[in-house]
């Protein structure tokens, strides 16, 4: 890898691509002067948007695709059809060696399964995962998977411990990260065997960061540990959870300001901390969701955000790079042996 | 039953028991006149504690345990030698028809345990399951099971929709209650076998309330349905992972008050409205989770509560037994084939 990194960008996913993809890398490149990038896409209307972005033209290489991935589009055809399309053609980028990372805020379960096909999976990963990171009372934490993955057995989990801890010290710069597995109680008999089984590996094996056994849903917002381990379907449903409960909170805190006359005035004399308040949990600067485990770096926006947000996306896949988290994770995967555990088929959920 | 309701009292569980469930044994009978309550444990303790509240002795009997259940004492040694203690004592109670109801602030594993072996499960129910209620933003929303059952097949979870629709009924006063059951995503190709098998299921069935389908985590704080469905590893995560969060996000508001000598002048002005909101989300309010499928009225309030927490337990109780929620759960379960799905063993989690 030069000096200069070069990202690959899906610019027709999203609700408000291209749009927000061609101001996104704008925003992106002022935060980051040594990266380029490729826009995927329709080349004449994305030809238009860069027009509109002042110094911009020279930062990216248009590569013009005829069709892109809809929303609803299923991922087990998508993958057959779709190599024609703005996602195929920026993800298989990354896998040619014209770019070192790739960013779409595109259909989800597409993406996640032609970076699989077209990527591969690390050797010694058997299932890549989805990470991301949010707010907490301490900071901020890492959680994993988010979602690739319904069912898990101990094995998965461990290798998600080794690829959140490689996020955690590559995206949020975190020395030693402390690592939880999520549980409904901390003592060592709770949880299903996966769990059990998994929590010993970890205590046993040496691997990087610290493990600190079980954590509960609560220790997710109070931050009481870098890196929230579990399978795909309780980290879905608990991060989605947490985003409604945060939006739910917000509502009320609202509506108590409109409450009454004074209400309001006191409004006009908090606003300026609340404004603080909103940006500094603002959901765009946790955008951007990482596919863990592949051969390269392949990073998810949320659908709905809007080119800040799409920027902050643009900057996980960069640090990422620029950390060299993927060479990390390989030297720690290898360090754990390919036998732990398989084939074996406890299940975690 | 009587008009006159009977609820035992395990007087010695709780981080603050006797004091609070005394108390709160004296809060309750102002709002239900028509109750009265027999106090298990230290007989003289909770005399002199009785004989401080004005008014109370006449609506309370005590009766004297020896022993009381630890907070970590192990559920499976507990059962066996736990025949003394206030917990088994006050389950007892409503197995031999002194009372209509126990309510518990001791050791959630115990209670549990306890009341499955006391009171056995409800002819028709495999599985007895944690159900609570919390505010949302559309008023107030079941979700169960929380914890009971780690590992869950399809028809567990349609008898928890059945249960929940009970609950929902007669303590929220819901008509016609919504359910959905939790999943990652709506679409009915999401999840694992057990979901989907239950869903088609809840749909094809002709079971009270009305299912909608797949919910997602962000639909239980926006209070989408009236009664989330999931099995006992991720609704524990969930309502931990919600609770958590909205302790973050008042954190942050109440810091943000504090932030600047105007927000704090603000503050004096938004008062009054701050505090109706957090009377309004008051956790006290929300207290009293219900076992749903024994053979008797089974309410585990929070350990550490206070006398106002433990009346609103208290409450719970009371209103299932009287709108006779047992009655209708046993009427909506003989509904269900008790052969459907079994022996199966689709695991949801």
């Amino acid at each position: 890898m030069s000096d200069q990194i070069t990202i690959a960008l899906d610019a027709m996913g999203g609700d408000d691509a291209p749009q927000i993809v061609v101001a996104g890398a704008n925003i992106a490149r002022r935060r980051h002067p040594d990266v380029k990038f490729l826009l995927y896409g329709d080349e004449k209307e994305i030809a238009e948007l860069v027009s509109k972005q002042r110094g911009l033209d020279e930062f990216v290489e248009i590569r013009h695709a005829s069709e892109k991935v809809e929303p609803d589009d299923k991922p087990s055809q998508i993958v057959r059809s779709g190599q024609e399309t703005s996602m195929w053609k920026a993800i298989t980028s990354v896998k040619e060696g014209d770019s070192d990372g790739v960013v779409s805020a595109g259909n989800t379960g597409a993406l996640l399964a032609m970076a699989m096909l077209v990527l591969r999976r690390l050797e010694g990963i058997d299932r890549p995962a989805i990470a991301s990171f949010f707010p907490t009372q301490r900071g901020e934490t890492v959680m994993l998977d988010l979602g690739a993955n319904i069912q898990c057995d101990a094995r998965n989990l461990v290798e998600f411990a080794i690829m959140g801890e490689v996020f955690a010290r590559t995206i949020l710069g975190i020395n030693d990260p402390t690592i939880g597995l999520l549980n409904v109680g901390e003592e060592e008999t709770k949880g299903n065997d996966a769990l059990k089984l998994a929590a010993t590996l970890l205590r046993d094996l040496d691997l990087p960061g610290e493990f600190v056994g079980f954590v509960e849903g609560d220790d997710i917002p109070s931050g009481a540990v870098d890196v929230v381990v579990t399978d795909g379907f309780t980290g879905n449903v608990a991060l989605k959870t947490a985003e409604g409960t945060a939006r739910l909170i917000n509502a009320f805190v609202r509506e108590t300001f409109r409450n009454s006359f004074w209400a309001k005035i006191g409004y006009l004399f908090a606003k300026p901390s609340f404004d603080k308040l909103r940006s500094r949990s603002d959901p765009r600067r946790y955008n951007g969701a990482m596919f863990l485990g592949l051969n390269g770096v392949c990073v998810k926006s949320h659908g709905g955000t809007d080119a800040i947000g799409f920027a902050t996306a643009i900057g996980v896949a960069i640090d990422m790079i620029k950390y060299d988290g993927t060479a990390l994770l390989k030297t720690n995967i290898e360090r754990l042996d390919p036998e732990i555990l398989r084939p074996q088929s406890a299940v975690a959920n």
